[in-house]
Formats: structure tokens, C-alpha cells, sequence
């Protein structure tokens, strides 16, 4: 935890560097993304909003994710999590988004997507980058690990940008 | 921790047990609301979607909540957070929201709402019910005190339903 705190303080000053309000598009990690970023006082300077959209209608509704995205790739992919970033720019006045959708188990896993599976979206202006990386561990760790590594991605995309 | 994550399961058997899916609009608490929630497997069950609405921009456009609200009682307050509460209802597939408004501090404090100051929303069909509170402690404290006054309090709204 002291980790994840230490990565938003950084998170913090890197948006505020650049000048960069931010938001969040969670599935997986089901708002510990936006919960550690809101944890540093004055957050609000560079945090916008969050979306935590659980369910396949939130993903839709709220983010515009295609229905067609999510039925042919499902809601784990590298396709919606992209979709979920650059949808949460484009739903919000923030000018960079990152998102997370995964299967933190202990139930979930499909062929070929086992327990731990996460796909990771960074997305600002017409540029948008996706991950899929597989953890170990319980729910807690899975979930844990993807918001240290949906922060750690948004420091290298908005240095990179 | 343990009790909060003691309070969401609690939280997952009653929305089970009355067959209602929960929504969140968050402010102050930043995602930890929903966050906790998720933290209990087969929460997809009665979870529908989180809203994290730090900037008034975001409880208007997210939520619904008027503009006018926000201007004539601030962001924190009893009026916002029975809108927020009732809003993600109207914006979601959830039958029952609860909202959390504040000042965790440390800044932030206006005369006669001190650092500390939550305002609380819980909502389902035509029933709303709002609750005004001030935590002691630093930032971490009022917010992880909220979160587990939101799901008490949600518990209470659910079995008086």
C-alpha cells in the first residue's frame, strides 16, 4: 500500500507538470485506482473523475465501449481496454485516462484468459496504448498489482507523450 | 480494513438477499466505496458501476445534479448528496446508490463546514435519506470512516426498505 501511495504522489506531480487532468475507467480493480490517486491531498487539482464500470452496460453506457467490441473480444481484452481509455477522455474533461479490465478471480477464468489475466488501457488525444499482463496471486493481490501497474504505465505514457 | 471488508460482505448477502444491485457516486471517499465492494468475489452479482464525481463538473454531467444545487449549497452538502444518491440510481441499472460528499482535508475547510465534514445519500425508488456527520483525523481517517459509515448506513437503508 505504502507502494501504491508513493506511485500516486508521483502520478500527481507528473500530471501536474505537464498540465494534465486525469480519469480512471476501472473494472477489475473496481475503483483502487481512483481511491489511491484521491488519497493525495490536493488530488482534485489533477484528478477529474472515475468510472467504475462493473458491469458490460456500464462499460457501454458510460464509456461508449461498442456492444460489438465487447461480444466479439469480451470485456477482457486489449480491444476494450483501449476502448475504455480513450472513452473515458472522451467522456469527461480530462485530457489523459488509463482504464483496467481483468479477472481477479476466484471464478471468471475462460480459456485462454486464466485467473490474474489483465488488460490495461493509457489513452490522451489520438494516442492509445494497451497491455495484457497475467499476475499471480489471491483477488486482493491481482487487484493490488494492477493499480501499482495501471499508475507505473500512466508515468511512463505521459513522460513518453 | 478487516472491518470494512467485514462490512461489504454483510452489504453483498443483503443486496442478494433482497434481489437489488448497488450503485456508488462517490466524492470524498474517492472510489473506496466501491473499491471495498469489490474486494468481495461475485460481486458482479450485485454491483452494477461506480461513479467517482470529484469535480462538480462530474456530479452534474455523471449524476444529473443541478447546477443550481451545487451553487446555492455547495458541493458538500445534505441537497448534493441526496441528488448524487438519487442520480445514480436514474443513471444506472443499480435499484439502490448511496453517495458520499465531504471535506477530508487537510484544506478545504469553509465556515461552518470544518475538515472532517461527509455528507451521506442513500437512495431507492421514491426514497431518499441524507445524513450530515464530522470525523476526527487526518485525511485517510475522515475518508476510510466514510466508506464504512456509507456501508452501515446502506445496510440500515436496505433492511428498513
Amino acid at each position: 500500500m505504502e507502494d501504491i501511495i508513493e506511485l500516486a504522489t508521483r502520478v500527481g506531480h507528473a500530471l501536474k507538470a505537464h498540465g494534465l487532468m486525469l480519469a480512471t475507467a476501472e473494472s477489475c480493480t473496481g475503483g483502487g485506482v481512483a481511491q489511491a490517486v484521491t488519497e493525495i491531498a490536493g488530488s482534485s487539482e489533477w484528478f477529474e473523475r472515475g468510472f467504475v464500470t462493473y458491469s458490460n452496460a456500464a462499460k457501454a453506457s458510460m464509456l461508449g465501449v461498442p456492444e460489438d467490441l465487447l461480444n466479439r473480444h469480451g470485456a477482457v481484452s486489449e480491444e476494450v481496454a483501449g476502448a475504455m481509455a480513450s472513452g473515458a477522455v472522451a467522456h469527461s474533461r480530462a485530457q489523459v485516462a488509463l482504464s483496467t479490465t481483468g479477472i481477479a478471480g476466484p471464478g471468471g477464468a475462460v480459456p485462454g484468459k486464466p485467473v490474474g489475466t489483465v488488460c490495461f488501457g493509457w489513452s490522451m488525444g489520438s494516442r492509445t496504448i494497451v497491455e495484457r499482463l497475467v499476475f499471480a496471486g489471491d483477488r486482493h493481490a491481482v487487484r493490488e498489482q494492477s493499480v501499482a501497474h495501471a499508475l507505473r504505465g500512466l508515468l511512463r505514457f505521459i513522460e513518453a507523450a
